[in-house]
């Protein structure tokens, strides 16, 4: 039977098994005495893995009926546990080295947001007393009030001193860490694995040795547990919760380095920030958070268009939970252009989120790596704010702002109706063409030399 | 090294073999001394085949040099020769057939198109004199204004009186038969394989016999060539290369039993018409196109969104080709705020497409077969004309239409600015919310009763 949505082949299953290479679990369900089962376990291995699951139904099962009685009990959830006696042996060669390091920090990086480790994180932190900094991935993973909070590392494109800092360190412990070429700056790292204890979700590398089967869920709790007084020393590097900006007031054109730095003075409590991938992922490393600041970013996959439709999901989710959250979308204009149509859909369900879009005429990573002038850089200029009503946001029930100098962003973050988001605004932000934030240019040019290299 | 645009497990394969699912040729191009080589083959299954197929390489093999000398010999992309003896067998089998037959008619669908018979479908056709129809998906194979054209074929879906005609048949001759669900109207076709010879790009079925291996290109030549004067009875059926029209004038509402058959009168030789997955592909069996009309679809695969970035991809081809063929969109409101931004890249190349965005607020289609009132088929009302100058068109440069009526309609085909397509034009079609074509209710009605049945 050829069906819509298939090659016309007679397989029903392609799809699926295409998805076999990017899910933990497909989940076939052909009879309705499976389904629940194979259900709750793509469920399960979702939540558990972090990772993508894949259903597939022929169409004549939607409508069959299944035993209920496995509603009354919840699935399980509960983490993988580590062998005790594996756990403890880990946790006493991490003491080892952790006993005996003078200068020792925390990386905290993406997977300890994805594999829920924060909670022990910040024990360990507050326990430890250690310096502390987050990759960029693991931007907003940290409480970045307290005085241990050091910034952004990410090798060479790091926060100032950051670098110096980090890369000093007699032992370097990592959570979560993802070393990805946009996460570490064109892989500027400069640490050494004989200096490295690693924590992940399913093993532990302390040097070179790997424990598999030991995740940093056990682990780390453990590690708090045991923890004795350390003898640290906190090193040259002062904490950086807060930033300075750059403050040349006379230029009025919105600089990066002027502006994300601004932008932490203006977040609250409780912000959910998106970045996209390009100037924002990378200036978003120089804007300090308030307490309970979530940053939503998917630097590794690096898919322009994710984070208005992010910011969708997001808005949605917030009101749902009835949550007083603001979300607050920070995308360039080529990657705006991918995926606009969510915005009407932001329309359509009465969210108010805030979209900050960056207008500097074209693709401005693209540009630092493959050439400032080439024209397939260049994108056609929209007018984003007409957008609005177009996508029929009715008058009165959302607003768009045009900032263009430092000037209009400082009256932009004095308005108290902006800040309190009561309907869908959209704020056009006028930045130089050319400018980019540190860290994009670093990494920018990391690719650019890899490339002249090949 | 973990890349972006990967799932950072250190495979840069996962795309490649996913992609393997649905392609005829994957090449993974690793050596410069295989690489030309790899890339014509590709290339050469592309065309033969008329699928997709799949290249994947690493950015250090972007700027290696290979050996130029082979682009001086062009692909060989002469298409697959059938076994003389086996063709002479199947010509034979067929030409018993053919001759016995006294009420035969000949179905052309849309393997005809993607495996270049329409030549030798023509041929045939004008030789044998038989009534012709054409399936939905070769609806624009067949010259509509020859005096055996006879309608579009789509069992109970069919326009009027065909469906008698074909299935009274004694022989049926199909050229690139696709029986998909929304080809044959929902399985509709009550045909006999008995009564039937199905000519395809890689193999003939005569009745139940079956000739792997023996490709229509061929056989249809040596039919053509050995075709004697047929003993031909055309049947009941009158040729239908004009359809006539609701002529409910007093209703101002455009209709859709009106309006596609209005259209015909003021399409153009030459013209290419896309038709969107919903109303518009169904519509279209009611519009009899001149000369030459080109006519895209894809009816098998359904997917929505489809049309209008096909569009972008044809009016870039006329224009770079100097062509003055018109290339004019019918989509419907869902399907155009999927990949609307695609208007954004016409405005760029200033592409002079006419767009007709069939404003009947939702997914039509899907009322018919979940729910006419279902809330999912609603979508956001967009304000479709202020998209243009939204996405930077200047004033000036483009024309938007509001048609609401059957006169309105009238008005818009009289007028020879528009028709002369002096720059990218939009046109807002009304048309009531739960009227469709007759081909999209019977489809629907049947998809309804197999969900029914499930």
């Amino acid at each position: 039977m050829l069906l819509h949505h298939t090659l016309g082949n007679g397989n029903f299953n392609t799809f699926a098994d295409m998805a076999a290479h990017i899910a933990v679990d497909v989940a076939k369900l052909t009879d309705p005495r499976d389904a629940a089962a194979q259900i709750d376990h793509a469920l399960r291995e979702c939540y558990l893995q972090s990772r993508p699951v894949y259903l597939t139904l022929p169409t004549d099962l939607v409508k069959k009926k299944v035993e209920g009685e496995r509603l009354k009990t919840k699935i399980d959830l509960s983490a993988h546990k580590n062998d005790p006696a594996k756990e403890d042996y880990v946790v006493e060669v991490v003491l080892k080295y952790l006993t005996e390091a003078k200068s020792a920090v925390i990386l905290v990086d993406s997977c300890a947001v994805r594999h829920r480790v924060l909670d022990e994180a910040h024990e360990l932190i507050e326990k430890s007393g250690l310096p502390v900094f987050v990759a960029p991935m693991g931007k907003g993973a940290v409480d970045e009030t307290i005085p241990q909070f050091g910034g952004v590392y990410a090798g060479d494109g790091s926060n100032p001193g950051v670098q110096e800092r980090v890369e000093m360190a007699d032992l370097l412990l990592t959570i979560g860490s993802v070393k990805s070429d946009f996460n570490t700056a064109g892989f500027t790292y400069r640490t050494s694995q004989l200096k490295t204890i690693d924590f992940h979700s399913t093993y532990t590398r302390v040097r070179y040795s790997e424990y598999p089967g030991v995740g940093m869920k056990g682990v780390l709790r453990k590690l708090i547990d045991r923890l004795p007084q350390l003898n640290i020393q906190p090193g040259p590097v002062p904490p950086q919760n807060i930033t300075p900006a750059e403050e040349n007031l006379d230029d009025p054109a919105i600089t990066h380095d002027w502006f994300w730095p601004q932008l932490g003075k203006w977040l609250q409590e409780g912000d959910i920030v998106l970045t996209e991938t390009g100037t924002s992922n990378y200036g978003i490393f120089d804007t300090r958070f308030p307490k309970n600041v979530t940053n939503i970013s998917q630097i590794l996959w690096g898919s322009i268009g994710y984070a208005t439709g992010s910011t969708q999901g997001v808005a949605l989710a917030v009101k749902e939970l009835g949550s007083a959250r603001r979300t607050i979308l920070f995308t360039g204009d080529g990657s705006f252009q991918l995926t606009a149509q969510e915005v009407s859909t932001m329309i359509r369900h009465k969210l108010k989120p805030i979209l900050f879009i960056i207008n500097n005429n074209g693709y401005t990573i693209e540009r630092f790596i493959h050439g400032m002038e080439a024209t397939y850089n260049d994108i056609q200029p929209w007018k984003y704010q007409a957008l609005l009503p177009a996508f029929g946001a009715q008058e009165g029930s959302y607003k768009t702002y045009t900032v263009k100098t430092k000037t209009d962003v400082l009256n932009l973050f004095q308005d108290p109706v902006f800040a309190s988001t009561p309907y869908i605004q959209l704020v056009e932000l006028f930045m130089p063409e050319f400018d980019a934030p540190k860290g994009l240019k670093i990494t920018a040019a990391a690719a650019a030399r890899r490339n002249e290299k090949a």
